[in-house]
């Protein structure tokens, strides 16, 4: 059985006075009561000993506040690295007092919907609503009007309803693109990967690397596509250098790419970064594991857990698409180009 | 503003029925109230117009049940593996009709004891004490006598007050060493990692690696000691073959080892598994995406969160400790023994 609950009357006969004296000391209301301070003192020792703690149901009942917040995504805990968001959500509802609900989807709107039901049942104050990739979407009927932020995702409409936190996935690929260009490359720069139209990380990427080359006068010399896998990268870039292909640069499109990039060019006798430069995206654990370790641009997974809930439980503000920094995690993967 | 919500009263006055009616209606009273099919429809039917959700806060405090679980870990959600034990706990607690709180501790007593506190002002009816690697712990003095269910981690009781449920890492040792005897091997099999007596993964994997190989009169040839990291491992396997090492199978105690011991074998011009047969333990991501594929002994996340809430909110049983199998995943990198 658990340990029976201590009751506001226990605490009141164990200090002496009614239980009006000990709710008004507990709300901290002893001044405008005119509660002396000794019988203040004597409620919060009896509250004390008898490790009384205030039923913050019964309060929420009448104050409509619960301090908790729902995390309500697709699929974000099954992802080994976009769980990192759910820490960063996790470390700032604790920062402003808030407990914090998870629940997932799987996409399917008839689970969302129960379980948006489930979470206004238990009268949660607020949701961030979460994609494990970064896309479109549209805002359940249930979560309108509600206090709501977007984490990784966004809505069609111009002037946002919601705050929106997003990864600068822009800036990234200009990043690359600039990373690139600081060590001197100029020409022979690959994109590996299927940047796909309607995948938000792969098209913004590839703007901002054509961006940040077209700044220098460099355009990519061309695409190696494949699937954002290791073995469909390594099949694709072997295939493309037994072909002829003769890089100076690859750029990534995400680190399971680049390994499966850097395995291809292993066997193909050449050297990274002497040989090629290798530059990727994302930023995962793999990026330092791999021989020579991998420049990449880090997805901040944690950060934009964190500032979601920032928005959302901070000082109020207009909303908008916050888009949060992608810096480069330099490592030993890029060189000046090789000599020919 | 979020939409209000509809209130029993205005149910019970669109449907013309009273106060009591209306609630005897919507707490499935009907029958032993002797109310009329008739204005039964129509307190539904009112319900359902204005969307009224019952007061589950409110009920709660008459049923004291609330229908939610915390989580309460070390550091699991910010581990990019174990954070599967989340997801395979929510499922269950879905499946039973449960919200999931989760909280993190990093591990500080002062944090978790806040965290618990703040749990228990919510009312949640049960609670998984989780820890990210599999280790002893002691029972947090506030969880004593509550419902609670240990994940990925045991107290030193010899009769458990709680479920425990841990990786059977004992057995996925006598798994690896089977697994290896079966390919043929029967001398050179050397360990990769230090097993450290501490660590209860890495103590109860020699263990069962030992039994295994002792039950075919083979034994280990030696240790390559070195911390559960690609880089840690990568100079050591690299370090004992440059001193003349010629291993025929090495059991790696972790994939991030064996991410390390490829690239010293490789470096080495040692064949994966025509000259060296390698096998880990995890059977992360990372196991799929070397070449060749790594052959692991597979750390069920997914399970252990879901068994965890199954024994919570499962039908009752005896406390014990319940050890989820670890399953082999056979892939590539187990081959016979290479002639020399």
């Amino acid at each position: 059985m658990p340990p029976q609950r201590a009751t506001l009357l226990q605490v009141a006969q164990r200090a002496g006075v009614s239980r009006s004296t000990a709710s008004f000391v507990l709300a901290g209301r002893h001044q405008d009561m005119r509660i002396s301070e000794d019988a203040r003192q004597r409620v919060l020792r009896a509250a004390q000993e008898l490790d009384y703690r205030p039923n913050l149901m019964a309060r929420s009942l009448r104050t409509k506040v619960t301090r908790t917040i729902a995390l309500v995504s697709d699929t974000l805990a099954s992802d080994p690295y976009a769980g990192r968001a759910i820490n960063g959500s996790l470390a700032a509802a604790v920062a402003h007092g808030h407990l914090l609900f998870i629940g997932e989807t799987e996409g399917d709107p008839v689970v969302e919907e129960k379980l948006i039901s489930d979470f206004l049942d238990r009268q949660v104050d607020a949701f961030i609503y979460a994609s494990m990739f970064t896309r479109y979407v549209r805002l359940p009927k249930q979560l309108k009007g509600r206090s709501v932020v977007l984490l990784n995702c966004l809505t069609h409409r111009s002037r946002p309803a919601q705050h929106q936190v997003i990864p600068d996935e822009l800036a990234a690929g200009w990043t690359a693109a600039t990373t690139l260009l600081e060590a001197g490359h100029r020409g022979g720069i690959h994109l590996v990967g299927s940047p796909g139209e309607h995948v938000f990380a792969g098209r913004e990427r590839l703007a901002g690397i054509r961006e940040g080359l077209h700044a220098a006068d460099v355009r990519l010399a061309g695409t190696v596509e494949c699937d954002w896998w290791p073995d469909s990268a390594y099949e694709a870039v072997s295939r493309a250098l037994a072909e002829g292909l003769m890089p100076q640069a690859l750029i990534c499109l995400n680190d399971r790419i680049a390994l499966g990039t850097y395995q291809a060019l292993r066997e193909a006798g050449l050297d990274i970064p002497d040989a090629v430069s290798v530059i990727s995206f994302d930023d995962s654990e793999l990026a330092a594991w791999l021989r020579p370790q991998l420049t990449s641009i880090s997805l901040p997974h944690y950060q934009l857990g964190w500032q979601a809930v920032e928005k959302l439980l901070g000082p109020a503000s207009d909303p908008a698409v916050l888009r949060v920094p992608m810096p480069v995690r330099r490592r030993a993967s890029v060189a000046k180009p090789a000599v020919r």
